[in-house]
């Protein structure tokens, strides 16, 4: 009797390739990209795009790093980034999806700038951050603020990794495409009205810092940072 | 010109199997498993097993969730597992490790009770539970204490996440091979001295509740429950 099949295989089903396969030949995959003769491109929705990480090794999210909010609400600005908090990898979609919100109003929503480690990022120094970057999104952290804040020692992750509280996307942007890769509009619109706009050189901690945190196998992880310019209320 | 290979691979070197990999056909691994004629046993060292699911879906650890520990020390005990906190995939080792301990001296260490989720276990009832776990391991989870509660809202992950921080293993036990699931000894020794010892029948909150829990997609996650019944100090 032979065992069942126990190979690896792509997660996406039929011939479509895997995104998430691309990240562990970041370095072949960019460097036959720049020379490569690609085919005429092909017609896409957006809604059909996943997230274009699927299945990051981790998701780490600092918080509490928007230095307008920080001035009009008299919190101190944090010396080093402190408030780091995950988002499981289960709660990933792509940029168009459907949130069932859970009962009891309390679900809040933050833009947040995602980038994606491209290359083993660990003790790398700021000035040689920006090299380990593969590139750049756009995601949402949703948070269900009451559970997130319940308990004696309030814990985030759970609360913001409810199915598809983590939205990404719809693509990923090398930082060698940016004019100025520190300095990029953030916005977030809810039926039609501007919620949030903001530019990530307002950012307490941008994205070089965060590789002076950056635990042992951290390639292929997602570093969200908020730039919450104008917080509601 | 080609594009570079993008198909997945076993994570692991040369001709060995993925451990992972079984736990995507849990149900047809089980099956075959009762009536499989297998060879004869080969000789192994402990200390060359990695951890016994490399690469979970998500781990979730239950907080305070030690019944004597609380009716020791005046915690009142929740009603419900709210320190639900995660340890990052990227800290899991196998059973005998190396970690390399941050300096100032505030790592702590608690032995763990270690669910594997074999099957989707969304919305799953208490009674329905245990059918849904693949099997039962040993787990450490260790914590850099001041980092875990540092900052203006402690977030745990980090801390408990650093290289090594979560050794698992040596291997995983079926529910059905335990006398009684719902009973089983944890203990922990530093130098040979007894740190720890307790039943998990002291559990406040057991493998059971965490289904109430458990986020959308927990096949193949890791709960941890610790059982610390005679705390230090």
């Amino acid at each position: 009797m032979r065992p069942p099949s126990t190979s690896a295989r792509p997660a996406t089903a039929g011939s479509a390739p895997d995104p998430q396969a691309v990240y562990d030949e970041w370095d072949a995959f960019t460097s036959w990209a720049q020379t490569a003769d690609l085919p005429a491109a092909a017609p896409f929705a957006v809604e059909d795009l996943g997230p274009p990480v699927p299945r990051p090794r981790q998701v780490f999210a600092i918080g509490l790093n928007y230095s307008d909010h920080a001035a009009e609400s008299g919190f101190r600005v944090p010396d080093a980034p402190t408030v780091i908090f995950t988002k499981w990898v289960s709660c990933l979609t792509g940029p168009v999806t459907e949130v069932v919100l859970p009962d009891g109003g309390h679900t809040d929503w933050e833009v947040e700038l995602v980038a994606v480690i491209g290359r083993l990022a660990r003790s790398v120094s700021e000035a040689d951050a920006w090299n380990h970057v593969a590139g750049l999104t756009a995601g949402q952290d949703l948070s269900e603020r009451a559970g997130q804040l319940a308990g004696p020692s309030p814990q985030f992750s759970l609360a913001k990794s409810l199915p598809g509280f983590g939205p990404t996307g719809p693509w990923l942007v090398s930082p060698d495409d940016l004019d100025d890769r520190d300095d990029l509009e953030l916005a977030c619109s809810i039926n039609g009205e501007q919620m949030q706009k903001g530019r990530t050189r307002n950012l307490v901690f941008s994205v070089p810092p965060w590789s002076r945190r950056s635990p042992a196998s951290s390639r292929c992880c997602l570093v969200t940072c908020s730039s919450r310019a104008r917080p509601r209320g």
